[in-house]
């Protein structure tokens, strides 16, 4: 009881005065009240647009902590030359029922003081409408836009809430490392460390490994992840993952936010491919909860995608839509031919079985045939990972070739939002991927071909794990079937916030090209 | 409320089976109530220990959600010969009251699944005491051990208490970027991001920059948050940053987290060095709710420091000390020369004004001479960067030098926690130091010296700020006085966990030489 009320203490003794966003949702003090010596507010922000008239005028004033900004209502002759569009200000004064319809209260400034000018004349962000790109060369000023700071608004509470959805869950928070030994499963797109000056002086000096290997940058939490879950059963991370892509497109970037999480797979001794199912409950469940929040939140969502969003997480609407990549191919190859016989635009690429989903595809899965989220899943293991679980041979479709147990979640407007699968735990079958995958090579006088035709068990002593030693330890020493996805924080930010490109939903973006600060 | 309902409907479809933690911390069902139906639990998680008796055995079961373990009981005669320590198994029966005193609930196992099997000759985590070192190079499989499971949830209970800490204070999360084109203001120990292959055939083929500017990683978030920081107000950040540095210390990752914020001064027009201050009253309220926070939950602070955490939080003790830097010096000669007269070790280094602290002046500061956290404050400027803000110069002290707004917070056991500033907003000031520290040049028809004893305000266009240019505008327009800290994350994490080493506070260590995993 005691140590309670010395931390109540030590709250209100350290407290901040109140940000423009919590002085609005604070009561109006009642008109009775003599509210003069108690009611007296200190706002610090900046100027975001100023109306001189004659006897009063009335200036906008933004601290960022909300979009609607506060109207500070002052008498014309207080107002300094130099209170101008972007000036930084202190102002005091109290708070009143504004007599305007928009706000619902207005500071009838006192003291005015200018802490810092703005040249209206060079300030590059005017209030005109600002080209994105103009915004992308000023990345620096551009979080003083309505945009950009609504979107790091955004970025702040989809964090928070999926912290909160996690918690909840009794899911472990792991920083996964940023540096890693790992090239990305041989995919070759990952930056790479520099090496640099050796630490001895050599003639002629040769340049050396700081970490005495290769090191490079992550291209997904996923593997170290793992390596948690075996400890902590539920974890999840947000943390930064690069990709030294050359393309540029509204749906990349190299420096990215991952939402990942690896859990015990839950569903064991149940359905054949019931681990997918689980894990598409639980994203579901994920994006409907933190969605269904913010959508409760005043102005975190705001915009014409609003209504959409709100029907794709409305219990009425049920559980989102679940097909196979095998009937999506056969829906998408219906609607190939519909296009060959009619006028609308053909596919580029004709779909069919064994072939990644293009872009077109999956936008046309979730945008025209779904018309909301749909989960695909179990894809045909020959272009996906070597970590994905590899299904049972189904006997009722012998067209089919073998299949993993994964999926991807596709919604309108961005197409690949979340991907998971269920983790391959079975030692030998394991590494008989990484082997064909070339990840892991057999021990010099073994060939891969004979390791692969061999019918039994794989003798893991024919093999050099080398680099994955480590991941296969995960499984050898009381691994468990497990389960896992990964979802681009960016891709999460656009979908809610109605962004088109991602490079507008990162606070600082960097591509292919481009390294503004 | 239509809303609300749907949104608590969503939670429960969508949640997951209780962990360990959630299942010890639920009522027992009475004793009279028929339990048999509906309290039946499952249990995932891995075997710690296991006790095998004639008729009844006894495991003690972990999941990672918290340190105690639940002990399952179980028919000796329904044991499987690979239930051994590290098995992963699922376990399904029904929570009784414990006979035992240790703790308070049983699991009676009526069905036991061992999931994956661990050998346990092999097995690396055996379970007498195993050196940090061994575990260093068993990484990947260290999070099974109950020092470093409960390191990992003090990280994250750490994490979530910063981050509510944050949000109550008005504070937006910032992503700030981790590729930079900053050079570390030219302390010139990043890592850079290796050239890649061109894009296009040439001979000879010429390495190329991928962003086309050199790109580092981040040694600290502070300049790309002050950004923010212009727009929103009040930021912060836990953010992962890097140093190429050689030193093998028990204090200093390559790769590391670190807390920092930036926010509007709100001392301005107050006392002289109140800024200071300031800044020393919100990190001193951040840690003690925090840790408060902490001391309140059951087992995430447990060890011998956690007496004194609890004194250094109390409300008795009162607020931790600051002493200004000359102040230190003085007391730390004092304390030299004491030395020298008796038997007691010489400090290595002579205290002397105008030199950094050394590690055993930080220690003596917070162990001996104040037994408990200080801040030292208003340091000497030659040795600190050029983005802190310059104090007046005091008429009454002529023997010291120029000053800075700055402070660290010495806390015992760790030396540096925390390092904050006034951030210089006087643009004329700022780029003179920045001059000073070689970081902008002149332009060609002008030299360092002759700018620099120029008595009036600095021409800014005889000054090419190049990639600075950024920086001094965020203070050319509307940029106000705001001020700043850093906190080593894992620092924190050693501190509140009383862990000697940071590379047993984070999960998976890099330093100069080692890349595991």
């Amino acid at each position: 009881m005691k140590r309670t009320t010395a931390l109540r203490e030590i709250h209100k003794a350290y407290k901040l005065p109140s940000t423009i966003k919590q002085l609005l949702a604070r009561p109006l003090p009642s008109q009775n009240a003599n509210v003069h010596e108690n009611e007296n507010v200190t706002v610090d922000g900046w100027i975001k647009s100023i109306r001189k008239q004659k006897r009063v005028s009335f200036a906008t004033v933004s601290d960022g902590s909300t979009s609607a900004g506060l109207q500070a209502v002052l008498q014309s002759s207080m107002v300094p030359k130099d209170l101008t569009n972007g000036a930084s200000v202190r102002l005091t004064g109290r708070l009143e029922k504004s007599r305007g319809a928009v706000q619902e209260k207005d500071l009838i400034v006192e003291k005015v003081e200018v802490l810092g000018s703005c040249d209206p004349e060079t300030y590059p962000i005017q209030k005109q409408t600002l080209s994105n790109e103009f915004l992308r060369d000023n990345v620096h000023l551009r979080g003083r836009t309505s945009a950009i700071a609504a979107m790091l608004r955004l970025r702040h509470a989809l964090q928070k809430r999926l912290g909160a959805y996690f918690e909840e869950q009794g899911f472990t928070y792991i920083n996964t490392p940023i540096l890693t030994s790992n090239d990305a499963e041989g995919a070759g797109e990952t930056f790479k460390i520099a090496k640099i000056k050796p630490d001895t002086p050599q003639t002629p000096p040769i340049e050396e490994e700081f970490f005495s290997t290769p090191a490079h940058l992550t291209v997904s939490s996923q593997l170290h992840l793992e390596a948690f879950q075996t400890a902590l059963n539920r974890v999840w991370t947000l943390s930064p993952c690069f990709r030294a892509e050359r393309s540029q497109t509204s749906r990349h970037l190299a420096e990215f936010w991952m939402c990942e999480a690896e859990w015990r797979d839950l569903s064991v001794g149940t359905l054949p491919n019931a681990g997918v199912h689980g894990i598409c409950t639980v994203v579901e469940g994920m994006l409907k909860t933190v969605i269904g929040e913010l959508l409760h939140e005043p102005e975190t969502i705001v915009g014409p995608h609003r209504a959409e969003l709100e029907r794709f997480v409305s219990e009425e609407a049920g559980p989102w839509r679940r097909i196979s990549y095998a009937e999506a191919i056969e829906k998408l190859q219906e609607e190939y031919a519909r296009q060959l016989q009619g006028s609308s635009t053909l596919f580029e690429y004709p779909p069919e079985y064994g072939k990644s989903l293009q872009s077109e595809h999956e936008k046309w899965l979730a945008e025209v045939y779904v018309r909301g989220p749909v989960f695909v899943h179990d894809y045909p293991a020959s272009f996906k990972p070597f970590y994905m679980k590899m299904n049972e041979v189904r006997e009722d479709a012998p067209g089919l070739g073998p299949e993993v147990a994964c999926f991807d979640l596709l919604v309108p407007g961005v197409g690949e939002l979340v991907g998971g699968s269920v983790r391959e735990e079975r030692v030998d079958v394991l590494v008989r991927r990484m082997l064909e995958a070339g990840l892991v090579s057999p021990k010099p006088e073994y060939n891969v071909e004979e390791l692969l035709s061999w019918e039994g068990e794989l003798d893991l002593d024919k093999v050099d794990l080398d680099s994955y030693e480590w991941y296969v330890d995960l499984r050898r020493y009381g691994g468990a079937p497990h389960v896992g996805f990964g979802m681009g924080f960016e891709r999460l930010v656009g979908w809610v916030g109605g962004i088109e490109n991602v490079r507008e939903c990162v606070p600082i973006p960097r591509w292919a090209g481009r390294m503004n600060l």
